[in-house]
This record gives C-alpha cells, sequence and structure tokens, in this order.
C-alpha cells in the first residue's frame, strides 16, 4: 500500500514552523507497520492545493492531508478537496450540533465563521476530533482514500492515533491489533544493541514481533512492534521477547515506555520521601533543568547549584578549605556530594565536575567527567572520558549523571561501561563505593 | 520565477530527522525576496526521486534538492539527477583533486569510496563546498534549474548562501544587493510593533525597503530588507530608516543582526570586568543555561542557584533569618539579589522569583514574577504577572530576567510596561531603586 502525505499552510511552507507534524505523522506509521513513500508541503494557495491533491491521488492508495480546516478564509483543505472529488460542499448537520456543543460546553456563542468547519465535501466520512471544532473527514480523489486532519498539533495526534490508523491498517489487509513496546538506554551505541539482541525476534516464530531502533544520542530508543488477533495474542507474544531484551539490556535500560530517566529518577526519590541538591560545571545546569520542573520536583529538588570551576563549586558548597589536591578527580567530586548534602540537610547530592581539554571545539574535542553521589550510607563515584565535541561532552555528563544516579536509587552499579566513553589507562579509574 | 525544493533522504521521509533543513532554506529564501512555491520529501529511493526531478523540472524554473551527496550506495542524487538530464555521469577531476586535499591537510588518506563524490552529470557546474567532500552542482532538468545541495546542515548553508542565492537573484532579474537588517525585541508584540512601525518604510520612497516580523515567544524579530544597486546604495537607504526603527522601538531592542540577548548582557558584564550570580525559583535554572556556556562566561558567572521556593532560596544566599515577611514581592527578590551579591562576592547579582497560581495548567493559567538586580550602587526591582499557562509564565519569566538585567546593565529603566504582562491594581507595582 502506498501512503503519501500533503502538509498545507504558508507557515509551514515559508519555513515559519518546522514541520514536526510530518515526522510524528510518519514515525507514528512505522510504529503500525507503515511506510510512508512520499510527502508534499504546499501554501494556502488554490491552485498548488488542487494539484498537490490530483497528483498524490494518481500514485497513492492513501493520503494524509494536514491543515486547513480552520474557520479562516486562508483553510482551503475542504473547498479543494470537494473539487478534487468533483463533489459539492455540503452542510454537516452533524459537525454542527458539535460544534455548537463544544461552544455552549465553554460558555461561550460560536462565532459565525466557524460554520464554515462543518461544510464538507458531499458523502464525505466525519473523522471524530474531540479536542477541537476541527472536522476531520475522509473522502477518495482519484484511487486514493483521503485522510484530511487539523493542523493544531494534539488535534491531529489524536485523530491520527484513533481514527487514522485503524483505517489504513483495516485497508491494508494487516491484522489489526498491534502493540509497540519500548525500551530507552544509555550506554549502549545502536549496533552494539543490535547485536546483544540478536536472535530475539525469532523467540516467536510466526514472525509477528519486529524489533527496531532509534537512535537520539545519548539515549537509544529500542522497540519491539507486535501484531497479533486481538492484545490478549499480543502479550503472549510479547511476554518472551520482552523478558529477554530486559535481561539483555540489563542496567541499561533506564525507562519503558513513556516513562524518562528525569521521571524515573525522581520517582525513586519521591516514594522514598528523600530530597536532592545538585551541583553542576561546564553543564549549565542542564541536569537540574532536565528536572527540577517536573510535577512534584518542588518537594524533592531542594538546591542546584552551577559554578564555572572546582574552586567556585569548593565555595558554594561550603568545602572552604578547598577539595583535595590534584583538581577535578573523583575524590573531589565526592568531597563536594558530601559537602553538598550536609549543607542542604538533603537525603542525596548528585556532584558532576568536568574536566574540559583546551583548544579549539573539533570532533576530536574531549572532556573528564568526574560524578558523585552522596546518600545517607555510602557515597559512589565514577571517572569517564568522553569526546565528541564541547556540545557531546556536556550532553553526555548530563545524561551520564542523571543516570548514574538512578542507578545509584535502584541499588545498580554506577560504574559500568559504557560505549561512549574511551577508556583511560589510569588507575584512578576504577568505581569505588566508600563509606562516606 | 517559481522555486520548488526536493529533500531526499529515508532519515527525512520516516522522520528521524526533523527537517530542519527545508525550514532553513525557506527562510533564507524569504530573507532574499525569493518565496518556496512547494517542497517534496522523497526516499533514498530511484523511481520515486526520478518522478520528483521530472515532476518539479516540468513545474518550476528553479529547484534547489538537499542531500543525497555522500559516499555511500544509498546517496543517489548524482546518478538520478544524470538519468533526468538525459546526460552521463562523468569524473570531475577538479572536485577529485579537491577531495584529495581536503584528507591531505587532514593528515589522512581518502578512502576509496569518496570517488563516487566527484562523479558528476556531464556539463554540471560545479557549487563550491569549502567545509566538506560533498560536491555542490547545478544542472538543467526540464524547464528548471535544478541546485544539488548537501544534507550535512553547515555545508548547506554555506553553499546556500554563498553559491546559490546569489545565482537565484541573479536569474530573477532582481538587484543582486539585497541586505537584511535584523532588531531583536521583548516586551512587544507582532501587531504592536507593526503599529508603532507605521510609515517607515516609507522613508525611502521607491519601494527598496520593506518591513516584516518574526515572532517566536518572548522575542520578536523585526526584518528590514533593503534593495539597491550595491552595497553603497543599500547603506544609504537603509540609515534614516534603522535611526528610525531604534528610536520607535527603544529601550525593547535588545540586540541586533546576530547578537542575543544572554551575548548582549555576557558582553556588558564583561567590558567592565564584573561578575554575576543568578537566584532562580520556577525556571529550574534556565537563566543561567542560557548564558553559562557561552565562551567566556566561566569568567563572569561565579553561581547559579535554583532552589523550589522562598525558603529554600533564603537558606541557599546565606538570609538565615529570611525574607522580608509577606511571601514573594519585591522586598524579597531585592532582599535575595543582595545577600546572593555579598555571599558571592560578585558585582551584580540577578534573583527571579516566581509566585504561581494554584489550579490546573490551562491557558489562563499564571503567576507573579519579582525580580530584582543588585549592583554596586543600587537595588532595581520589579514585579509583572503573565497568564497564559505553567510554560509560557516559565518562558516569560526567563526572558524578564535576561533583559532587565540588560536594562540595568545599559542605565534603561528596568520597570517598563510590556505587552505581554497582565495589569494588576497594586500600589507595589511601581519600579523603585533604592540605594543598595
Amino acid at each position: 500500500m502506498r501512503i503519501e502525505v500533503i502538509c498545507t499552510g504558508d507557515e509551514v511552507l515559508t519555513g515559519k514552523i518546522v514541520n514536526t507534524n510530518f515526522s510524528y505523522i510518519t514515525q507514528k506509521l512505522e510504529d503500525f507497520g507503515l511506510a510512508v513513500s512520499w510527502e508534499t508541503t504546499v501554501g494556502d494557495d488554490r491552485e498548488n492545493l488542487l494539484l498537490a491533491f490530483r497528483l498524490a491521488g494518481e500514485r497513492a492508495d492513501a493520503v494524509i492531508v494536514n491543515g486547513g480546516l480552520g474557520p479562516t478564509v486562508d483553510d482551503l483543505s475542504q473547498e479543494i478537496a470537494a473539487r478534487a472529488a468533483g463533489v459539492e460542499l455540503a452542510l454537516s448537520e452533524e459537525w454542527l450540533s458539535r460544534m455548537e456543543e463544544y461552544f455552549r460546553k465553554r460558555s461561550r456563542v460560536m462565532p459565525p465563521n466557524n460554520r464554515k468547519q462543518a461544510m464538507l465535501p458531499a458523502g464525505a466520512e466525519v473523522l471524530d476530533n474531540p479536542v477541537g471544532t476541527a472536522c476531520g473527514f475522509a473522502v477518495d480523489i482519484g484511487r486514493a482514500r483521503f485522510y484530511f486532519t487539523p493542523g493544531v498539533p494534539r488535534e491531529l495526534r489524536r485523530m491520527l492515533e484513533e481514527q487514522i490508523v485503524p483505517r489504513l491498517l483495516a485497508k491494508s489487509g494487516m491484522q489489526t491489533a498491534i502493540f509497540l513496546k519500548r525500551f530507552h538506554s544509555y550506554g549502549i551505541g545502536e549496533s552494539h544493541a543490535d547485536s546483544l539482541l540478536s536472535g530475539v525476534e525469532a523467540l516467536v516464530p510466526d514472525g509477528s514481533v519486529k524489533l527496531g531502533f532509534r537512535a537520539h544520542y545519548p539515549q537509544l530508543e529500542t522497540k519491539l512492534t507486535v501484531r497479533g488477533r486481538d492484545m490478549d495474542d499480543i502479550r503472549v507474544k510479547l511476554a518472551p521477547v520482552e523478558q529477554e531484551v530486559r535481561r539483555r539490556l540489563g542496567n541499561f535500560i533506564l525507562a519503558e515506555d513513556d516513562q524518562t530517566l528525569e521521571r524515573v529518577v525522581l520517582a525513586e526519590l519521591a516514594s522514598r520521601e528523600a530530597s536532592l541538591s545538585l551541583v553542576e560545571t561546564f553543564t549549565s545546569g542542564q541536569i537540574a533543568a532536565r528536572i527540577a520542573h517536573l510535577p512534584g520536583a518542588e518537594k524533592v529538588v531542594r538546591r542546584g547549584v552551577v559554578a564555572p570551576d572546582l574552586a567556585a563549586v569548593c565555595a558554594a558548597v561550603g568545602l572552604d578549605r578547598g577539595p583535595p589536591a590534584g583538581g577535578i578527580t573523583r575524590e573531589a567530586a565526592e568531597a563536594v556530594a558530601r559537602a553538598a548534602r550536609a549543607q542542604t540537610g538533603v537525603t542525596h547530592a548528585l556532584a558532576v565536575l568536568v574536566d574540559l581539554d583546551q583548544g579549539p571545539d573539533r570532533i576530536d574535542f574531549g572532556g573528564s567527567i568526574c560524578l558523585a553521589i552522596a546518600g545517607s550510607h555510602e557515597v559512589a563515584s565514577r571517572r569517564s572520558r568522553i569526546v565528541g565535541g564541547r556540545e557531546w561532552v556536556r550532553l553526555g555528563a548530563v545524561e551520564m549523571g542523571l543516570d548514574c544516579l538512578r542507578r545509584y536509587l535502584q541499588g545498580l552499579p554506577v560504574r559500568e561501561r559504557i560505549d561512549f566513553e574511551k577508556v583511560e589507562s589510569q588507575a584512578g579509574d576504577a568505581t569505588a563505593k566508600t563509606a562516606s
């Protein structure tokens, strides 16, 4: 089945808006085993819209059109859809009363120009939009079925998942029950994960489990797409594969499905009524920025400090005599974490110190990260070297700091070799857990 | 002149990469008065690439193709360009020696598969790429001139600006000298700025100055596109308009051209060998994150602190007796800024405290921002109320904090009514500068 996408609107065509709706649509379809083969962007222009609809209608089996369903004069999708399909526009009484209801619930009167949103090509199938006034619809143009969707991202998302994906799966003759299981990891590269997971698909011999990856440094997403008769069938098929993925990726899995690293860390801390203090150099406070804005974080994250160098860090955490000699080391990070914990009266403190290389910011520019976590019983620390440019080091230091904190809270080793670090031939490179 | 863009590559088509190259291309062309009327995305697929080239070659006068110039087997642009143009591929000796030189300079031997990058459609015009091995080129397909560009963003940018824009301007018959002057402001909405600047274009009666805006909350970019015979002509035309824009937008202009608010603040501080301490609530350290990663900031930004509430803020800055009674007020912000300055021995301290509404995060959710700046002579403070959801309040607080610091450093009033704030009927809402 050939699927195309048409994105409409001057704001997208002129680049005022980056087209994230398209990447969302194509990624979502891929999650369900459906591939997009062509995308077209045109502006709010009758001639180009009509041509784009006709060309796609000649080539494709299914076309998703995004945008142009609003109430204003430059929203042209219904009008041009009707012309391309060779039918008239007709008022949908059903959608008109839905809209009036929508405004009534919000104690407002429907403005007259919203009536335009209920004008659909005659014979069109309505695609429900429970979160807005733009009416989705489906209609045939040429040899293809066209699905018209709103430009507002949350309205598009809901309509795509609830209305359009099931129709595309049915049209493609695929089994309609499908499920996407996701694992998020840090520290394993895509090709390494691929070889670690070699053969897991074969645990379900009928080929209904498909393995895939999505790399977005520093994290890797491992995806299992499972097809089945129904959700019970899917659960039976998924169980052994899911278990095997967890076993093989082990400690590197930091979250599953919609969870995130920072939410997992926050939940671990909140569940034990713990509190956290953060100390960062070079990362410009990005560890705090990741976690402190989450709902509930205000009870847990008691202080975040960013300072430019070790002396300033020591001053900020009240280490008046300065750190142990030798600059940024594991021992220095441990001393800072202990001091931050004592100073702020929290249960846990994380210190991430970065010793940057000198010289120009190139692909071989690197930094050494020394981090430490002080808890009630012990201090854990690690040292790691990351190479790949300033921004790469910064992203790596933020992720490593948060992930080591997760490992500490989950009772896993804080020091475990990751694919993104350079091996250093230094005695001080081993992890130590020392009594605090 | 009809211009189209074709983006190629499976990573873009499957949404693994969001297509920022396209929005860059179309925005850049718009800056030069050139409009894109159609965009097509296809994958690394011979049949679809050929069809896309042929269709665009029938419709357009000029086509920019992005991606597919790399050394690997799935890079197909040269091959398909030759087929669509009806010519053979031929080795460009010129580009081959350029590549060999490129590797030699980096003390590396050119891998054999890079030779593919010097195979161009016979008769193609080379478009220089001074920062990579992908060779840009131009060739006719159908009735259009096609310009092939690399997918790597910094290579694309350089080639577009230096090689392609001048060719498009010449092809379009436009005067080739064109200049874009930009002003960045905070605190004025687009329609307000539009009315403030009404008539400025008419200061140059021949219509060669065009006014435009690009809003990205919280900042607004005001653009003057100027055409002329040459840069001298442009300078003469621009001068009175530029001066008038500065006069009318006044204190709200925070930077011009490639400057940014955070760089302006950093430069003001660095020029007087000043140092800065930052204290934030609710913004989760985003003020520090904006400024602390800039080159040179490590000498200026001595400490950034984020804490969840007023009590935690006071503890962090050593205000043991706590702030003046009454919660988050201008007076409390002033006390915090003074204490942070004294505690860290810096010349300047900025405190941004946010008193959030209770209740669900909706469009009418708001917060009151109290901020203060302590310098060597005086403490300035302001209070402002922003409504529009949690994230809107957060972005507004970050921008207001940085912009008030700019105003303070530039000797401008810290308190000046902005379009994004709700007016409060409170006596305490006026700005005060009190001796510190």
